[in-house]
């Protein structure tokens, strides 16, 4: 139920004049964590779009508890929190090289037609993929 | 109380391959409508780093109603919800050219001593400054 | 021939923890020049796009004289340096708000069938005006 | 003499509308490919600015060849093209996961004392690190 991405160190042009990572960046990592979970579940992000369907973000939310620095190595804890209805709810963790807690995170995500932008029910391939997850 | 930032263009470089505007940067224009806000009850941002606060963001969250598209003109309703305390907080609305409603936002910020990086009161002028701002 | 961007105001996120704007960000500038530049000229580059016509850049250069630090207020000089053939050529001048150069820069950018991604020959509504810009 | 960093996956957030990689991102894969070279060789770029130099880049240059998509694994080689003198003169080649070659860049980077912002002679020891990797 639970995924850790591979660690990767943060990139220079993700700081900012404060001297670490700009918040907005986070989101990002969340993104990449996903989409790394789902190959790892068998499941290409690019084949879903290319499929016609498009999952966008619709609530997102995050509290840091200590900076990320440029050259840090970190890892992303990520946990599918409910079974798929809708939407998709997931949670994050961010850790850094010596395991401390970086911040918590939280996004929902919906299924678009891309054609319409209309809402789609979980494909069944995500539903069953997840809710085998979920157990 | 209020504040509405300046019209402004959604920018090319904000989209993303779903055709709209990466989830990520609506924290960039919250951020962008604080700076905004702050200019316009007369206090520069970037003054108050070179005074040696920083004022990082610990908390975030959006819900996304409609998509931002390239071109869209975009306005900023921020609001400050709290007497200054240890943190600010801010509550955002971003509507698009024709009124509707986009997404609604809040961020929370600290304050921190940018030598040591440790926390410090809310400065009297800024305290002062909201505090009027808010009554 | 020349045209001048409204002049606006760096945004603290464009900053990186040298203290100036990320050099990745001059080229997202440029582009805004483009876009502005084309707007000026009555032409929508969203409704290029949506006729079909993409104008990716295939060539980019840049020199930076002198950094470019957060709340700086820039204007962007644009100018179409060779008549429209396979490609638009166009050079930059960036200056700050004490009239500063602060760098120069080049693009170049191709017409492309955006189902096919295969080039296209420049529109003709476009070659026209900017014939008639370049003369 | 060359450097090929480490395979790696395009992000989500580094495509636009244009269903492929933004130009201004291919500078953040160079720069990420120099950093990711010095660290090679033994040489840390947080340590370098902790020393209290930065290496801003001074000019750049690129040639798309084909585009990025996303989920593309892409290689980069970098390569020192002078014998460090006031500045370092890099070049890259980026290739995609069928060996694609993607665009060609350049960039010329500066030493700078971080406290005064002057340029500086090449320090030593990069000089006799650079030296030996030209040979």
């Amino acid at each position: 139920m639970k995924f850790f991405s591979q660690p990767f160190l943060i990139k220079y042009s993700d700081t900012d004049q404060m001297g670490i990572v700009h918040h907005s960046n986070y989101f990002k990592y969340f993104e990449n964590a996903r989409i790394a979970w789902l190959r790892h579940l068998g499941v290409s992000y690019k084949k879903i779009e290319e499929d016609g369907i498009l999952m966008p973000v619709v609530s997102a939310s995050i509290e840091f508890i200590i900076p990320l620095y440029f050259d840090d190595e970190i890892t992303i804890e990520i946990t599918l929190t409910e079974l798929p209805k809708a939407t998709l709810s997931f949670e994050y963790k961010i850790k850094n090289q010596i395991n401390q807690l970086v911040c918590r995170g939280k996004t929902k995500l919906a299924f678009l037609n891309s054609k319409t932008m209309k809402p789609l029910r979980v494909p069944k391939k995500i539903y069953d993929l997840f809710s085998d997850e979920f157990m």
